[in-house]
């Protein structure tokens, strides 16, 4: 082994941290365990806040959060109980492309090889455990258990996490938290370096300007891995020069700006409005970025385009109709579409399809003494939102109703569309406003000097994570919540046992939160029943423009829905009692 | 294949639960999701109650301290999103011995075989990843997929569930749930027929007897897993008749009756009263049921008795000295030796042996003005306990005080000895609370009439799993909640980081819970700073005779412990400071 004579170091923890803010990390999240107390010492020195979450499941989902808005997020749990609590949100995080670095303070080493039955393990002297269950749900772990590998092992795992756009899993056992390591890798940054072009590059642009200039009727869909993927940019780009008609997935939405003339929303596949549906059938080709076909996202795959009309840009490759074009990297692809299309060569359409957009609902056309109802409430509540907000739909009847709303510039959109896991959007909303906030502060944040998160969220899923509303609160975070109170899972009632008692949850006193859990005896809180308390409530300067929590309780029918499956399922589940 | 001729059926899922109401199963806890709607629409026709948790791992704890109390819990998750969330209480079960049946809904065989990209899946097809998961935390697994084995399936899981104590794991596709099974083996209940006697079994009882008969100093130590083992009553015969210093482990603790004159209380090793040490010490043989020796139970092994000079009875046989039976049942080797135990032949003390044993601290002892400190706070709480109270003691600070409790007859003790989740017992005691009630309620509880369930816990662990208090408020669960208010994680402090910032947690006005989860106007709160403050609340009979949730705040400093580990920690991190 050749020896390094660089005598530079820095200790493991420093050496880590150090990594993760270069990434963009700016805060921590995660709760403290004696496995992992040591490691927290150096978090703060490092220059991160430590957040400190009220339940590792909470703070993993809120880590997703931060990642989602940020780019990469980061938590620390303590081996065994810390990482089992937060193992759904690293799943969630998988599934939907949340670049999270999970950290897990482990026993001493010496405990480990010894196999001692010590706590927090299952008692069978088998430590590896834990990080088998965490296998399944991350793109790549490693153990730090080897001072001479450890800064390159750390190098290696954060690629693959800003790569894949997944979690990765990082065991840090106690007694290697301040050893020492080489501090020279340090002078750079972690980077991704581009491999030589795969020898598909070119065959596939070929093919897909071929198809580009033949179209006579295309049009660009966009899904949400399209983030993850790096694209954002150059879609806009596309979407500016081509002006073709635009479209979203659920998940997509809000990755474009909605307030260009030729986006026209969510494209809800089965549920279209006739003329979009129409347009649709009538491609010839559709260019989609960042494909996440689910049964939730694509509306039970109703949404899905046909494959022989379509161009992908995926994780895999470039997809031309049935050939795959493997390793073609999706942004260094769409790169060099864009400096080579001709626009003379590319289908124009006339100024006016007709194709209906998005729309807001004035307030005008909501008689004010009408009790809220799903149908008109999103494109109402579409009137408070303002460039850069970040706005979180709650799976269930939120996830639906965000859909329908026009988002200003620069919204950042939080819908799931396959984890679906009720209660993810709670702690999600604590981490996309700290990183909103953070981003506001070193003024990258679309040159907004201030913007707000809002989160709508039903009953049942507030009651799961409802605890991080403290950390809300304890951090100061400019978040408000649109409390849905249909009394119980009505998502689950338009699936099946509408009126079955196993869709009741307890009746809390929702309003009372915010002092229960700390805040300001002047947080704002308000109780909203008909159109016309809804009116108020979002021209309130309080609400609109104060700090803090604020929180809103909606009330609306318990069998109610947004138009869409849920609206569909319910009138089912309605028609068979 | 041969066919059955029998033709009479029940749907899946009424075998199912019918079996579980056979093991005494009466609530099942849980949470409602897509994949098991069908599912529970046979629970309350089976004449089991829903529960309907908050979130599912708070259905998981609340599911292992029902079944702590009650011998057998269930619980009901969905696939994906709420078994992940619960696969942290499932691995304290399967640590601590709790006899957890896992149901799981998981999407229908069609969807699974097509590898169908559906919801709360990874989206890879793979729709195994995690029963995968899981099984690093059960004692057996099972999918009924198939209508022709899935009766027989559900009685062997069932007997790996009793058999083990430890928690087992069923899917059940939707589209199971309504097969028809043949209902014959309904008949008889399931049962564990014991096997032949090992041939080890005689050479162990000999042995057994040998050392019984020759010992000068014996004594009997009690650990937690002889509850599992079923050997409870087996233990307070060998305790009557030999009237041998008896001493238990924290796990032990309210397993054997402390009002017996020979029961001293936790043995805790380096920790111990002199006397105690001293007597131990000179033993010449340890009678030791159930052992469970993890660091935290054994006090960092300081109260593990030499091997050379006990006799344990474990799950995998007898142990004598370094010798070991192996597949001699515990239960039945513990019935023999008591029925061929000769009492002329062995050791009897003098009646006054002047080993210390737990005490009540009167409240004279106790100046009414000062402020409640640990070291006399558990030896006071002790005398508001009753004959037949369930007491759980939340890990922190607490689990080592309620240890200090002399307990009543009947009296049921929680405190985590290795698992050591924090955020367990205020689920579990909602759990424990309903197992209670209901054997209070079929008369098979020690002949009580009306018996409580007293949670004390710290404030950061509080904050954990907090909405399962609304389930103690709809169930109208008889539970007192002693909220110790240390402004933080103590146990943390003791450990590392005494003053930092991470072992701090939001501020809450604790005493609201009640009235935020929805609990009457009138239920009782109170907050106790001084020792006359404490004797006044423990004296009120609206709180130590009312029903529902009575909630106390306790106000204690931040640095206090009660003597023992993490006493000395915390004085030795003072020391660093």
């Amino acid at each position: 082994m050749e020896s390094q004579t660089s005598s530079e170091t820095v200790k493991l923890a420093e050496y880590l941290f150090t990594r993760l803010k270069q990434l963009g990390v700016e805060a921590i999240h995660g709760v403290p365990g004696d496995y992992n107390l040591h490691l927290l010492d150096f978090v703060e020195p490092a220059g991160l806040l430590w957040v400190g979450n009220a339940n590792e499941l909470n703070a993993g989902y809120a880590a997703d959060g931060y990642a989602r808005i940020k780019g990469v997020g980061a938590l620390i749990t303590t081996y065994g109980v810390g990482e089992l609590s937060a193992v759904n949100s690293i799943a969630c995080a998988y599934t939907e492309r949340a670049a999270l670095v999970h950290i897990v303070g482990t026993p001493p080493r010496a405990s480990q090889e010894s196999r001692l039955n010590i706590h927090h393990t299952l008692g069978d002297g088998d430590y590896r455990h834990f990080a088998q269950m965490s296998s399944h749900v991350v793109a790549a772990q490693t153990n730090l258990v080897d001072p001479v590998t450890c800064a390159e092992q750390i190098d290696a795992i954060l690629k693959q996490c800003i790569v894949h756009s997944r979690p990765v899993y990082i065991e840090v056992p106690m007694d290697m938290v301040a050893v020492p390591v080489l501090a020279d890798r340090l002078r750079s940054e972690v980077s991704v370096i581009e491999p030589p072009r795969s020898p598909n590059h070119d065959a596939a642009l070929t093919k897909v300007l071929e198809r580009i200039y033949a179209a006579k009727q295309p049009l660009i869909l966009v899904d949400g891995e399209a983030r993850a993927l790096g694209l954002i940019d150059g879609i806009h780009q596309l979407i500016n020069s081509t002006k073709w008609p635009t479209f979203t997935t659920g998940f997509g939405k809000s990755l474009v700006d909605e307030s260009l003339p030729n986006v026209h929303g969510v494209y809800n596949g089965g549920y279209a409005d006739p003329a979009i549906k129409t347009f649709m059938d009538g491609a010839d080709l559709i260019v989609c970025f960042g494909p996440h076909f689910s049964s939730t996202n694509s509306y039970q795959w109703s949404a899905i385009p046909k494959t022989d009309i379509t161009i992908c840009f995926t994780w895999s490759g470039i997809k031309v109709g049935n050939e795959t074009f493997r390793d073609v990297l999706a942004k260094s692809a769409l790169s060099q579409l864009l400096q080579q299309l001709d626009s003379s060569k590319f289908k124009t359409y006339s100024t006016d399809l007709s194709l209906p957009r998005s729309q807001i609902l004035p307030f005008k056309d909501a008689p004010s003494g009408s009790k809220v109802a799903q149908a008109k409430f999103w494109r109402l509540l579409a009137n408070f939102l303002r460039p850069g907000d970040v706005v979180l739909g709650e799976t269930g009847t939120a996830a639906y109703g965000v859909r329908e709303m026009l988002l200003p510039k620069h919204t950042h959109l939080f819908t799931s569309v396959t984890w679906l896991s009720i209660g993810y959007m709670l702690p999600a909303a604590q981490g996309a406003a700290l990183a909103q906030r953070q981003l506001v502060a070193s003024s990258q944040y679309h040159s907004l000097s201030s913007a707000r998160t809002i989160l709508v969220i039903g009953d049942g899923s507030f009651q799961m994570t409802v605890q991080e509303l403290a950390t809300i609160i304890r951090h100061k975070l400019d978040v408000v919540v649109f409390l849905i109170n249909n009394d119980g899972y009505t998502i689950e009632r338009c699936i099946h046992g509408l009126n079955q008692g196993y869709n009741d949850i307890s009746r809390w006193k929702y309003l009372q939160a915010p002092s229960f859990f700390g805040a300001p005896k002047d947080a704002y809180t308000a109780e909203v029943r008909t159109y016309g308390d809804l009116e108020q409530v979002l021209g309130d300067k309080a609400m609109a423009d104060g700090k803090g929590l604020r929180m809103v309780e909606v009330f609306m029918d318990r069998n109610d829905a947004p138009a869409g499956p849920l609206f569909d399922m319910i009138r089912k589940q309605e028609s068979l009692q």
